[in-house]
């Protein structure tokens, strides 16, 4: 008997109202509006009502380098969340939302998998409560108004070859990402060059995602640079005159959406920022409602823990005053045998059959990534769990020989079978994560906003990626002069790398020395809050595949959903 | 003391939960989804579950030539639907979207208006339920579709220079009218010519309007062109495996949205089609659902009654099966004082002094373009009455002679002041209209099926129009070969031309004889389901003016929308 497909048991999955969701959770219902019966959108306002419930405790999820396997971030989010119902406690998720390009591209879905989900599937994966097109919408609004100025008489002398603010679809096209646009006749707008990127790439993702409050996503929004004059000055949304209507655009975005998980555990689906040039956090706003909301707050952070937990820690951690009390480090068997680097994996291939074989002394091997891992936790000052996510077949002396590496660094560690077994499988990680919260924190971040853009790119580069230092091309270093002159250097650094290698070479596998990072050019998203070097090729745009999943995607007879896995 | 804006009327509507609004015109509540608390969907089962009960009657709202002014279209159908209360008898109204295109562009927002308006204005202004941007992504899912198609080898011999799919976006933005795409290197898809148009006038969009149930609008997806071949055969979304991916996306957008009058009457807020190049109607299915709601059902159509009540009776109802009993036509005094050709009129500008004045005579003059839509109303066997949307200070001898010419027509006449009086000001037309709806219907679509393009694109120019005929270019007249050619041919027609005149030409007022129309291009839907002739400049992307509506719309210290009006 196969196991059954993540679309068949969330299918079966028996859903609760919302609302007691909610009420379980001590949402004031007069704050819950409805979207559809499988998810709710919850009013700001809730947080500030909810202020005198005692703070849960604060967990990030992240992982190990990952693999082209995954090693399952968001499944182990949503088991160990499950799991606290299973030791007595209340967990509550918070996860990103799903873009739907790579949902029609090539994954056909993602909301956890296995019998660790958040349901209903489809909703999650398609528009749940359209706050990915309303971040379209505000991020194209912005364009329209900006190339209008330009038609219009380009009254504060934006430099055409200097504008910086493309479009946005939530769509893999890659014949999107380079155009001249504004061609046809004289009435047609300003013929210049341009592109669109992912919705989750837009700055006003990123902006949402790290925003507080209502009026402060409408000032983040004023200050984001679309551009820059012949003679350097930056060049507003403000300046624009748009920044209130992105606002009113994504008044209801702001609000985080409320879903559950195949065992009715609470879950915040919000916002879907990159894990690349961006923070690849889930929003504050959310976090800080969940934190109300039970005894153990689990937010995931994507990729591996040097990218996604590392701007955790010194992007979003540092905009919202909160302080996690524990770090998880997901990490399987065969992730770790794979930095090892001696087998060749393939996304979709079957596994080649060595790396099934017991072989802890591999382990150990890869394990330098995870060591590296856990090392970026302890100099954030937060107590890291390692979460061996484990598969039918892991050999025991396997997964011990990833317990001794945490033993090597006093982490806890814990087998979770949450993807077979649901929270259940979840509960001594759950005990594990529980003991690790009872330790003081310590929690600081990396940098002072006050060190310069350099130092703190430097400071990244050696103390997080185990780099020798960093360097600077012309161009970068200009751009990172400039961006200190117009004010932006109190800003922290999101550096944009491969999430495949703790380096920028995808091919540099465990935890590589004796190496320098290389930014070519640096970036700054000045509305959401951070400055991003870029070091090797940042695809904004995905593309389509010959055989991309939507073409498997359809309604049956019965107008339900196939293909959708 | 000066009228109260429509925002400040809106914000003091006392609504009514959308349960007791569902409940009062029998949709079962386990088929109303809330999407917060100013809307629902409601599935299409519902449809036929209240199969039994009795349909009510079914009334289509249209005008004379719009002037710059406008004629109350929308304020007068909600009026309508509000003043059936005042006899007795309970009105639905089926109203269209709102664009946010023009909303954040020109208009700041159109939702009725006075006392006669849909609510919350906010929210059917900005993103209601989200179908807009469903339309938008399954539109462009078809087109990153196509452009992948190209890309990994194009396999269906697609001509470049003969793709007839673009883009979509719900934004004003005329610098994305024409594009070149593709750019980049040899990773970033095919260069080639293309652009994008406004969400409104995206064939989805239409397509949503005409399907009748989500298996048929399934089948219409596929059939869409996207484009022909080297060899003149045109390639569907079907073979580009798309239409599937397309109705997934769509699979909420297609359920009716529910919402509510000032007065609580129920108001169905579904699909908003352009109303010069598609059909400017609002969906058959919520006509279907609106139909079993209540006593008599009001259905807006774009445009005046040559454009868009043309199509209501001639594309709409022909694919729907349903008949109308009724047609309002919406007249005032200072539009057919206008058409007499005697004064100029710009939008936003201060009326003419002379318009003003008591000038029966100069009624009667403009009064030819009533004549004429009353005609117009009559050859499709469906009894009119003309809707007089009085404005303070119009004159009773004015406005006596507008019912003057509503009697040479035998048809009946009324006086509504629901823009300042709501629902109690259309006592009068809703008697009216009721007793109108009393007649034998003897509706009728104007050409049958079976008919040669030419020869309906013909009929409507001579019969509709008042055309001695239509002219073909020989562009125009090889695409309708070619069309018929390839099975198309049994298409209604939706015959593109400007709304300002009976005529293609703006500047004709009254009711133009002695001219002939000229067919520069075709074009066809044939998902959603006709064939569309050119006649003149057909803008389907509206650009942005130097102080854009966007300019002034933001949120206040509350949190509150600002500017939107």
């Amino acid at each position: 008997m196969s196991f059954p497909s993540d679309l068949d048991i969330a299918g079966r999955a028996m859903l609760q109202p919302l609302t007691e969701i909610a009420e379980g959770a001590g949402i004031p219902l007069q704050h819950l509006e409805p979207y559809g019966s499988g998810a709710a959108k919850v009013r700001l306002e809730a947080i500030d009502e909810m202020g005198d419930r005692p703070p849960a405790k604060y967990v990030v999820v992240s992982a190990i380098t990952p693999t082209p396997l995954g090693e399952g971030k968001t499944t182990t989010a949503v088991g160990l969340g499950m799991g606290f119902s299973h030791i007595g406690k209340r967990g509550v998720i918070a996860i990103r939302q799903p873009s739907m390009g790579p949902t029609f591209g090539i994954k056909g879905g993602a909301a956890g998998g296995g019998y660790s989900q958040v349901v209903p599937m489809e909703l999650l994966n398609l528009h749940l409560t359209g706050d990915m097109h309303a971040v379209t919408a505000a991020h194209n609004m912005c364009s329209a108004a900006l190339d209008a100025h330009l038609y219009h008489g380009n009254e504060s002398g934006l430099d055409l070859h200097r504008i910086t603010w493309r479009r946005v679809l939530d769509v893999n096209d890659r014949s999107l990402r380079n155009a001249v646009i504004g061609l046809g006749g004289r009435l047609d707008g300003v013929p210049r060059e341009s592109g669109f990127d992912i919705t989750a790439a837009s700055e006003v993702m990123a902006t949402l995602a790290l925003c507080t409050s209502l009026q402060d996503l409408r000032e983040r929004l004023g200050r984001i640079v679309v551009g820059y004059t012949t003679a350097g000055t930056p060049v507003t949304a403000e300046e624009l005159k748009v920044a209130g209507a992105m606002a009113v655009i994504l008044r209801e975005a702001i609000k985080p959406n409320l879903m559950q998980t195949l065992e009715n555990t609470p879950a915040l689906v919000h916002t879907g920022p990159f894990g690349n040039i961006a923070t690849g956090n889930s929003s504050i706003v959310a976090d800080r409602l969940g934190i109300r909301m039970g005894d153990y707050l689990i937010t995931e952070a994507g990729f591996g823990a040097d990218m996604g937990a590392e701007r955790f820690f010194n992007i979003k951690c540092r905009a919202s005053g909160l302080a996690p009390d524990a770090a998880v480090l997901v990490a399987t068997v065969r992730g770790l045998k794979a930095h090892s680097g001696n087998h060749r994996i393939i996304a979709g291939r079957p596994l080649p059959d060595a790396i099934l074989d017991e072989n802890p002394d591999e382990v150990h091997q890869g394990g330098d990534n995870l060591r590296k891992q856990l090392e970026n936790m302890r100099i954030h000052g937060c107590t890291p769990v390692v979460a061996i996510n484990a598969f039918p077949g892991d050999h025991d002396r396997d997964i011990a020989a990833i317990r001794e590496i945490a033993e090597e660094y006093d982490a806890r560690s814990a087998v979770s079978t949450h993807f077979t077994d649901g929270g259940a499988g979840a509960t001594e990680l759950a005990h594990a994560v529980a003991e690790a919260s009872e330790e003081e924190s310590r929690f600081e971040v990396l940098y002072p906003d006050d060190m310069s853009l350099r130092d703190k790119i430097t400071t990244v580069a050696q103390k997080v990626y185990g780099a020798d230092g960093a360097e600077f091309s012309p161009a970068a270093a200009k751009q990172l002069d400039s961006y200190e002159a117009n004010g932006f250097g109190n800003l922290p650094v999101c550096i944009a790398k491969t999430h495949l290698s703790l380096s920028h070479d995808a091919s540099l596998k465990g935890a590589p020395t004796g190496w320098t990072l290389p930014v070519r050019e640096v970036r700054a998203s000045v509305g959401a809050g951070f400055v991003y070097p870029i070091c090797g090729d940042m695809r904004t745009m995905p593309g389509l595949g010959k055989s991309p999943a939507l073409q498997h995607i359809d309604i049956d007879a019965d107008g339900e959903i196939v293909g959708l896995s």
